[in-house]
C-alpha cells in the first residue's frame, strides 16, 4: 500500500504514521520527495486496511496496490471454473444458452415458449417467478405459483432453470425449485441476500448492477464465495451511460477484463443490455467473440401479449435465428454450441 | 399517450390498434404523416399501458404524457407535505440538520458524537446499525445491539434518530428504535423492502440510487406511497458518474426539479455525495440555496479512529463551523435553521 | 411534432399556438385530456422547428417524431452506402482493417511498424501526423513532416493511409498526403472543421465524441453531408462511463443501432475503445461479430519505446493473432476479411 | 512515481526498469511483496514520463504521486489570481454576473436584452456571435457582424462583453471586440485553440468539456497559461450524465475541488448547465454559496422569440429576481454583488 502525505506533513507525522504499520507487524518504506513524501507499507493490504489510514487528516491518499478480492481472483485460483447448472457445465467447452420468458405468466405461457427455446437448442430455461418492477401498477408476479409453475416446466422438458430471487426469505424455495438462482443487478450489494445465498450449494447468475464497476461485481461475488459458495456466475447485463438509443449500455469490455482477473465463469444478458429486440442477435454474437460463456435471453412464444418487457423479448423464430446465427461465431473462437 | 407507428405499418395496422385502445373506454386520434403515422390516446395513460403497445412489432416508440407517478406528484396534491420525524419537522420553515456517526460503534462513540452535534444545533442525530459494506472484510455492523444504543442515546440527548434498515425482517424493530427509517442508495430499488415500510407509520428518508434518475426516485417513493405510508423525505446523495473528483456527483439540480414535481420535502447528503470531508460545508450551503428542506451529515468525534467512512467525516470542529456557516445562507433563502 | 402544454394553458392557449403552426401551411390536431393539453402539428418538422415552440412558457415539453437528422438516414437512403479509401471499400462484402503507429514519430518507426501490419494482412495504414494531446508537456506531433513520411510509407508499401486532422488550415494538407480524413473525437463538434471537411471529397473517418450519443454522431455526419461530401464512414471509439477496468467504454451497442438508422458504414477502433492492449484482440472479434464494416487499430514495432499511446498498442506478434483470430469470426458472420 | 509490476517479473526486469530511472538522475525505491513488487521514483514525474513505463508489458499500472498540471496548482502559486476583464474583477471579494442573450441576433436584441441585464445589476454581459449548432439546419450565427453588434452594444452601455471564439483565425478578431474569450465544452480540448489564445493577452472563460474530469479542466487551463497567459477564468457548465430531468448535470461539487487545487477563479453557468429556465435561479444561488466567483447567465428580453437556447434563457424580469435573490445569499458567504 502506498500512502501520499499532504504537503504540510512533517517528517515527524511521517514516522507517527509509520510506527503504526510497523506495530502491525509490516514492512514500510519513506520516500521524501521535494512536494510530497511518500510511504509505503508491504505486506497483506487488508490488514492494513484496520489502520483506516484514509481518515488521517494528514494523508492525502491511500493507493492500494492489491486487488481487494481475493478467493474470486485468478491470481489465487489460476484456472477457470466450472460451474454445474442442472447438469448444464458453464464456464468450460461450451457457450451455454439460457432462454425463456421474461416472467412466468401461466404454465401454458411458459410451456409454449420453453418448447420453442429447447427445439431450438437452448441448454436451460429462465423465467422470472418473483420480480422487481419499477412501478407499483405495474404486471406483478406469480411468487410462489410461478416457482412451482417454473419446476413443472423445467420437468416436462428436461431443461434446468434458472430464477431470479429477490428476498432473503424467498431463498430456501428457490433452491427447491430451481437449479440455480438470479440475482439481478438491483439486488447485486444487496448483502444480506448475498450472505444468504454464501450459505446455500445452488449455484448463483450475479449480475452486475447498473452503476456498479466490474470490481464491485467482483467485490460481490466474493460475498458470496466468502460464505462458502463458489459456485458463482458473473453476468454483464448492461450498465447506465448517457446513452439513450439502447436502454442500458451493454458493456462487453468487461468480458476480458473479468476473465483475466478472475476465474469464474462470464455470461452475458443481451436482453437487458440493449433494451431492442433487433439488437439481442448482433449482440449475443458480440459477446461469444470477445470470450463470454455464454447467454441468458429473452423469449416470447407471442411477445405482443407479453406482461413484462415484450419489447425485448425475440419470437420464437428470431431465436432460432439467433441460434442458427450464433453457431459459426462460437465455432469460430473454438467452442461448441 | 403518443404512440408512434413503423414506417411499413398501413391504414389497417393503425386501425387494429385503435380498436385495441377504444375497446378500453379511451378517445383516440389518427394522425397521418408523410414519414410515419402518429397515434393519440386520450385517457388514463395508466390504463392504456395494460395494452403492452411497445411490444407490438409496428409500434417504433410510444410517448406517455404524464408522469407514472401519481400520489407523489404535485399535481395530485399541489402543498408541500410536511413530515414529522420524532417532533422535527420536515418539509417546513425550517431547514433541518441531522447529524451524528456514519455507524454505531459503542454506546461511548455515539454519545460522544451526538453530544457534540446537539451542542452544535443539529436538530436530530444519524447512525447506522445495519449497515451495507462493499466488502465482506470490512468492519461489519451492530446490528440489535447498535439499533439500543441508539434508542438510548437519543433519550440521554432528547435527540430524534433516523437509522437505515436494509432488510424486511428488521423493519419492526428499526420502527421501534428510531423516529424514522433510512433506506439507501443500494435499496431503492428493493420493492420488498419499499412495500414493507409502505406498511409502517414511521416517517422513511429515501435516497436516490447511484444510477437511478430524479423519476426513478419519485416512482420508488410512489411504491411507499401506494402501500398507504406517506411520510416520504426523499434524499438526494449523489450518482455515479465518470468524474473522480468526488467519490460520487452530488446532483443538486434534482432538488429545484424534485420540488417542482412532487409535494414531499427533499433533504442532501453531503458525506456520501461527495465523499469529501473538504467538500461538505461549501455544499450543505449550496444544498440550502437551491431549496433543499435539509441535510444527513456524518459526524464523528475522532474520524481518524472512525471504522467506516472515517475520511468524509467531519470533526465537532468542522461540524460546528458548519453550522455557524449554514445559518447565514438558510436565512438568506428566507428559513430557519 | 407532439407539443405538450403545461396543466394552467387554457382553449385560447392552444389556439395562439396552433395558429402559429398553421401559418406555416401544416395540419394540426387538438388533444384536450384531462391532466393535459396535446397538440399535433403534421408535416416537415424542421419547418416546425423555426417557430421555437420549446420557448413558450406555456409548453411543457416538444416531442419530435423524426430524428434530426436526413441525408444519412437509412430511410432517405436505403442501400448501404461503399466508401472508397484509396481503393479499400469500406461498407461492402470485406470486414477492412486498417492499422499502424499511433503518432508518426520517424521514416524508420513507420515503415518498420507498417510493413510489419501490411505482412500480417491490413488493408490500409493510420499514423498521427497531427495529435491532440491532453498535456501540453507530452510528446507533441510532427505536423507536415509527419504527413510527408506518412505519404511516403504508404506508397512505398502501397498501403492507403488515413490520418487525422485537427484544424481547418490543415484540411488541404492533409488531404493531399493521404486517402481519408479521421476526424477525433474531441472535435466531432467542431462544426468548422466538419464544414471544411464537408466541402472535401476526401472521404472521412468520423469519430463520436466521449460524450456524444449515437443521434449526436449522426448529426454530426450530417453537417459533412450537407455541405456534399457523402464519404462518411462512422466510428465507435469508446464513451465517457464510470467504469475505470478500461479507459473508455466502447459502446459495440451502437453498431446495429447505427447501421439500422444510417446507411453510413461503421467502423470500431478497440484500441481507444478500451485503452488495454490486451482487449483489443476479443474487442476486434466482437466487433466483426455485430456487424461492423472494419476496425481502427494502433500497432507499433515496438510499442515500450512509443512517444504516445504505447500501452494499448499491438506488438507486430500481437497483430498478426489478431489477423488470425479475426478471420473466422469474420467468415462466421458471411464476410471475407 | 510508484511503478507496480506483474506478478511474473523478475528481479532483473525491476533492476532493468530501476536503471533506467536512475538514469535521468532520480533516486529510486525497491519494494518486494508477497505478491506484487513495486518500484518508487522520487523526483519530477514529468521527467519520468519520457520513460513511458506503462508501455512495458511487465508494468501493471504507473501511479503518478503530484497532479500532471503545475502552473494552474495552488501549490506553485498559493493565492486566489484575480482576473480583470474590461475592469470587472473576477476571483475576488466581488461575486461577478455575465448576462446576456445566448446569440447576437441583431442590434435592437442586444441592445434591449442587455439594458435589462445592466438595470438588474450585471457587471458584464454576454452574447454569441459564433456558436456552434449541433445541427446544420438550426439557426447559425452572424459571425464577424454579431462581433461587431456585441462592441457596440458593450460601448453604448458601459459593459464588458464576453463572448464564445470557436476558430483560431477569429481569435484576434474577437480580442478586438471582446474583454474576454470564452471557449466553449465543445472546444476545451481543442489545443490549437488553446495554444492561440495561450499567445494573447485577452482573459479566457475556459468552460468544461462535457465528458472532461475537473482535472482535465485544470490540464486544460494549463495549456492556455503554459504558452504565456496567465488570465484564465474555469466555468462549471454541466457535464453528461444518465439523468435526463436537467440537459446537463451541472457538477457544484468541483466548486470546492478546483478552488482547492488551483487558484485560477472558478464561474458557474446555470443557463447550460440545467437547460431549465426555472432552475437557473436556484441554482445561481447554489453557486453562489459553495464559493463560485461568478455566474454567466442566458437572458433573452423575449425569450419564445429567442433563435437559441430560448427554453432555458431568463425573461428580463427572471433575471432582476435572480439579482434579488443572489445578494443575500452572496452576502451570507461574506461577498458583495
Amino acid at each position: 500500500m502506498i500512502i501520499v502525505l499532504k504537503p504540510q506533513a512533517t517528517k515527524e507525522d511521517a514516522d507517527r504514521i509509520l510506527s503504526r504499520i510497523e506495530a502491525l507487524g509490516l514492512k514500510t518504506l519513506y520516500m521524501p520527495g521535494s512536494e510530497r513524501t511518500v510511504l509505503g507499507a508491504i505486506g497483506d493490504e487488508r490488514v492494513i486496511a484496520q489502520l483506516h489510514l484514509e481518515n488521517d487528516p494528514l494523508v492525502e491518499g491511500v493507493k492500494p496496490i492489491l486487488a481487494p478480492y481475493k478467493l474470486v481472483s485468478r491470481e489465487v485460483h489460476s484456472h477457470d471454473t466450472i460451474v454445474d447448472v442442472g447438469g448444464v457445465l458453464v464456464g468450460g467447452e461450451r457457450f451455454v444458452v439460457f432462454a425463456g420468458p421474461c416472467a412466468i405468466e401461466s404454465h401454458a405461457q411458459a410451456l409454449e415458449t420453453c418448447q420453442h427455446v429447447k427445439a431450438a437448442g437452448a441448454h436451460g430455461m429462465r423465467g422470472g417467478a418473483y420480480k422487481p418492477r419499477t412501478s407499483p401498477y405495474s404486471f406483478q408476479d406469480l411468487g410462489r405459483e410461478g416457482l412451482r409453475i417454473l419446476q413443472e416446466v423445467s420437468n416436462e422438458l428436461d431443461l434446468p432453470a434458472v430464477t431470479e430471487v429477490v428476498q432473503v426469505r424467498d431463498v430456501e424455495a428457490v433452491a427447491e425449485h430451481a437449479a440455480a438462482f438470479q440475482i439481478g443487478a438491483r439486488n447485486m450489494q444487496n448483502y444480506g441476500l448475498l450472505k444468504a445465498i454464501g450459505q446455500s450449494k445452488t449455484p448463483a447468475i450475479l449480475k452486475r448492477g447498473m452503476a456498479a464497476s466490474a470490481d464491485d461485481l467482483l467485490m460481490a461475488a466474493e460475498y458470496i464465495l466468502s460464505e462458502g459458495n463458489p459456485n458463482v456466475i458473473l453476468c454483464e447485463r448492461g450498465i447506465k451511460t448517457f446513452e439513450t438509443a439502447t436502454r442500458n449500455t451493454l458493456d462487453l469490455n468487461v468480458i476480458p477484463y473479468l476473465k483475466q482477473r478472475s476465474h469464474l465463469p462470464v455470461i452475458v444478458d443481451p436482453s437487458h443490455g440493449t433494451g431492442v429486440r433487433d439488437f439481442v442477435t448482433p449482440m449475443a454474437k458480440a459477446a461469444a467473440a470477445c470470450g463470454a460463456d455464454g447467454i441468458l435471453v429473452e423469449v416470447h412464444h407471442d411477445p405482443s401479449a407479453a406482461l413484462s418487457d415484450g419489447f425485448q423479448s425475440l419470437t420464437p423464430e428470431m431465436f432460432q435465428t439467433l441460434m442458427r446465427e450464433l453457431r459459426p461465431v462460437v465455432e469460430a473462437v473454438g467452442r461448441t454450441l
